[in-house]
């Protein structure tokens, strides 16, 4: 049989934590191996990756990289985006890039295909992905802004350290495993007090402020500030009042947000509840009796936002429907699955030129042709 | 030298989390070991218990067991406190319950003493400590409500698993060490999943909505519920606006909350700093230039509550003067130490059957007369 035809869907950070889920994604998806082009900087390339059961080339990134391909998912730094995403476009690709380089610029989409897929093909060539934060909170707000309208947003994070690459996995671990063995202990400082490599605290048995740089003015950390300015532009509200607060935890994988809503309208736990129930993208997890809500766990590789622990805001009384502003909830995203490389791959079926498949179906999955 | 002579102090559940932490306490404030009576259950008594350089031995708890005790701290559960706590006050006791059995009884003071320790020696020889996350809240709060005011508290909670007693410090190790070495696992199920013994759900590299009992109909779990009763009854604000979301996250040891506090009055930012910086029982961790701020290595083993990330919300406009209503901030508290030990021995030095020593000074200290 002659490989299968069709244009290739470049990689840019393949062996970084983001672009390893996007080759997961596509190979679950039945992308076959040579329509993928694994591309990284000068240092990895000749190297080879993981794509299902066989090995990918690790190709160095160039201007000429993106010849013959329909989309470019840049999964790398804002730097190298901005150094390299707009020739991919003027090579024909579909850029969605995943860092923070366009992300604010007005003439750029940044988009949550549940949230504002439409505007995906109305203008350019080059997508933004928003911040992981960003794509799992709006995620699970979206039913409810549809419904009632959004105000207000407060939100505490306990982001998973995956959020930092691949690098901040081996410190948790590593500084796990000393504070368990502390007589073989390898990655401490000789006061014995953990040598962070990555992160400026110790992440094992331990948790911190978000790791981004606090403006010193503001005080508002750069996640934070990332939260504030793509939702706003998202959902083109520039009013809308969110108040994060970004934290790490020594979870190795998926964001947990415990989010409190402030509602246009009032609306009853009913009519809360039935919004969340039927919005794209999630999955409801909530068995008060159980005490079974949105776990890391849970959510890991999986690409559903789960949304739990659904409640009125204990210190608002219900108007005389029984209707209340503020509810809280607790939402539980895989940051690198939904919060980056399933979103970026949505982005590209939206456009048309990946065709959709069943989500989590390892079903054949073919690139058409190039737009 | 003839022994130190006076008073017992009664240690009730001094095998426990919470009881070990008021030995430890104890002994470095220098008080004599045959004037500290280490009490426990039938299953506990006979054994020994370390008491600084040396072991105490554990007694049953009985009715009889308060004779010759000016104090005794209760570190058991509430079933406990409510069998044995009257009868101890009927033997002359100052009685510090540290359970949930009396603290919503309107007889009786619930007590931070840097925030309402006015009332110890008022009213009756029974006090009750308030849960671990309401005295690390409201310790770190009450500068700004005596300067301003507060009129609302949203905090979200990361709280250790020590919280739910030693057994859950063993089943997070334990499980850690499982994920960290799959191939010696001891404490999963025969699908690889581990076995929680004192959680429902796995705490390894997990976090999870906090594991007391959610109420059916409004959603609240008992830790939440906690938080709201108990700061209005602390504050004499009925009317407070509490709105928590309580969390644990897999660390050994203290408390953090995310908080966005509400003041009446609003503030420059320069005022409330002040405020914080002179509050008792804080201590002040907020360098943005260097990222650090609270967090439970810091915090733990420590009395202060440790308070950083002082930041308006973003959201807010400031007025004219520069003032605004809302400020975030993050508190970190070792919660068996000033969220349970230490604030229950502040209450006894306070009520006088205690002399008061230098915070974690290891001065000598004496049990004065009982009252």
């Amino acid at each position: 049989m002659p490989p299968e035809p069709g244009p290739c869907i470049a990689v840019v950070g393949a062996t970084g934590a983001v672009g390893r889920e996007v080759l997961t994604l596509l190979s679950a998806r039945g992308l076959a191996p040579h329509r993928v082009r694994a591309l990284a900087s000068a240092r990895s390339a000749g190297t080879a990756i993981p794509y299902g059961d066989t090995l990918l080339p690790v190709v160095e990134l160039t201007a000429d990289a993106f010849r013959g391909c329909a989309v470019a998912i840049f999964a790398a730094d804002a730097q190298t985006a901005r150094d390299f995403a707009p020739g991919a476009v003027d090579a024909g690709c579909l850029v969605v890039d995943n860092s923070s380089a366009f992300r604010l610029h007005p003439e750029v989409p940044l988009v949550v295909p549940e949230v504002n897929g439409e505007l995906i093909g109305r203008r350019g060539r080059l997508i933004a992905n928003p911040n992981c934060t960003t794509i799992i909170l709006l995620t699970a707000l979206e039913p409810l802004r549809r419904a009632f309208g959004v105000r207000a947003i407060d939100v505490a994070t306990y982001q998973a350290v995956s959020g930092a690459g691949l690098a901040a996995i081996d410190e948790l671990h590593d500084q796990t495993r000393d504070a368990l063995h502390p007589e073989t202990a390898r990655n401490g400082s000789p006061n014995g007090e953990p040598k962070p490599r990555v992160f400026a605290e110790p992440c094992a048995f331990n948790i911190f402020s978000h790791d981004s740089a606090v403006d010193p003015d503001s005080g508002v950390n750069g996640e934070e500030r990332k939260v504030i300015d793509e939702a706003r532009k998202i959902w083109n509200q520039p009013d809308l009042r969110v108040t994060p607060t970004c934290v790490r935890v020594p979870v190795v994988r998926a964001h947990t947000e415990a989010i409190t809503v402030t509602l246009d309208t009032p609306a009853t736990e009913a009519a809360v509840r039935g919004a969340l129930a039927g919005g794209a993208g999630i999955e409801i997890v909530d068995d008060r009796a159980a005490n079974s809500f949105p776990t890391p766990r849970k959510a890991t590789e999986r690409d559903p936002v789960l949304v739990g622990r659904i409640r009125p805001d204990p210190g608002e009384r219900p108007d005389e429907h029984g209707r209340r502003r503020r509810w809280c909830l607790i939402a539980c995203g895989d940051q690198l699955r939904k919060g980056a490389a399933l979103n970026a791959i949505q982005i590209a079926e939206h456009a048309g030129v990946l065709q959709p498949g069943p989500r989590q179906a390892a079903g054949a999955q073919t690139l058409t042709a190039a737009v």
